[in-house]
């Protein structure tokens, strides 16, 4: 490969950083790569750290010490807040409303794009947590859970609602459903979490909070710490969830199956 | 936002291009982020173009006509293949084998940077069928359709094993798994295909291939058509399947639990 230009350069390194959420990459990984002094990728780091900010397009920050480098945090911005309204809008169409009071919200929950940013705003929510896994309970939180996980740059843990014999031995538990106070079970792979870890509780849905509960003794059964709890939606009621501190993006106020109304408004702290 | 100079214009360009992969951009979308003449973006994508190709990111493909532009797709190159090589060699470790001969795949099949780029090298083999949506059926195949369907900027579809009350009338259909001789049920929910529409049909596991055959059912009553079939690893033996067309990633040869052997290997066509 021939002398390298700043431009390919940059090019090269956004897409590496932005690929890469949370990795650090030092100055020598990129002085190899480029086959450059780093002096001379600091300053393009500089120009990089420009193009974040007035771009909005997230932060490039500096981590010193040994272990020291660069890395790309997803952000927060102006065009997140006027996403989750958007969302909001969507899912306060009338027809939406399924029989029995519910909502109708998995087409929003499994399209990528969508959930690829629901996931980076949790992660910037948690990631001074430092959670070394995300864990969430089978099937609509798995999108979201994977793509919190993407974004903190570190695996997800899915407990099941029954053991299957193709994974190994897992640890069950039996816990009861806020909602309809039905016991319930869910298990988790031994293998899968280490005594002493962190885990980030992400979920897509919370009424009364009992499958946040449920996820939370299962983790103390292996000896591992809550890092943090976060969902898409909570519903207002009942305002006393059986878990206290969770961040939600969304908040469910009302769905009327008799009088076709829906109201679906972003949590206070993600309001403008 | 004052004058732009050519290394913001790229450094911003590489990041919206690369953070949604198969989506058309215009000149003008570009031109008028920049407000730099269409002539100017004309110039700055032939250098991202290259910066793409010398650095093996993806290729940056030029679309002509009406709703013409510049898209991202990301590539299948010799670091692809070098990193199913890696994978195949993680999953031969013989501490992988479970009691009745399973093979634990958990953690590389929730691990993001893992996925993500399964789901890139299956969507560059798949994305000529134009889907219109990911199908997989619950649990482990959904990180893999999702990043897949990620790649094709569609979205994701899930059948599940029991029809649940808060999505609304599904679709039912019973099939028999091909290794278990089982007869299984699976559904889907009715509002979330349309007649006419293709869909790609993804797993992570193919032993005789019933589970692919059951979603292929379920799509004829949707009078949906099947855009083509893909998984993460598929078994040696049965050699022939319940399905024809498809195309795995990975094959099992062998997983002996008495002499504590395994055998995972890239497919064919993925070597180099």
């Amino acid at each position: 490969m021939g002398k390298i230009r700043r431009n390919e350069r940059i090019g090269a390194m956004v897409k590496i950083l932005s690929s890469h959420p949370n990795k650090i990459f030092t100055l020598n990984n990129f002085s190899e790569l480029f086959q450059t002094a780093k002096s001379t990728i600091s300053d393009d780091l500089v120009i990089i750290k420009e193009i974040f900010d007035k771009f909005k397009l997230g932060h490039i920050e500096t981590v010193v010490g040994a272990a020291g480098g660069v890395r790309y945090i997803p952000g927060l911005f102006e065009e997140d807040t006027n996403f989750i309204e958007d969302i909001c809008n969507q899912l306060s169409e009338v027809d939406r409303i399924l029989p029995g009071g519910f909502l109708y919200m998995t087409d929003i929950l499994f399209t990528p794009e969508v959930v690829e940013r629901f996931g980076k705003i949790l992660a910037t929510q948690f990631q001074h947590t430092n959670p070394d896994f995300v864990i969430t309970v089978e099937t609509k939180g798995i999108p979201i859970a994977l793509m919190t996980a993407r974004a903190l740059n570190c695996p997800v843990v899915v407990a099941r609602r029954e053991s299957k014999v193709t994974e190994g031995s897992t640890v069950s538990i039996n816990y009861v459903s806020a909602s309809s106070r039905r016991i319930q079970t869910m298990s988790l792979v031994k293998r899968s979490v280490q005594k002493g870890q962190r885990g980030l509780i992400v979920d897509d849905f919370m009424k009364g909070g009992g499958t946040a509960r449920g996820l939370r003794e299962l983790l103390h059964e292996f000896e591992a710490e809550i890092a943090g709890v976060g969902v898409i939606i909570s519903t207002a009621d009942p305002e006393e969830k059986l878990v206290k501190d969770y961040k939600s993006l969304m908040v469910l106020k009302k769905v009327d199956e008799i009088q076709r109304e829906v109201i679906v408004e972003p949590s206070s702290w993600i309001r403008k």
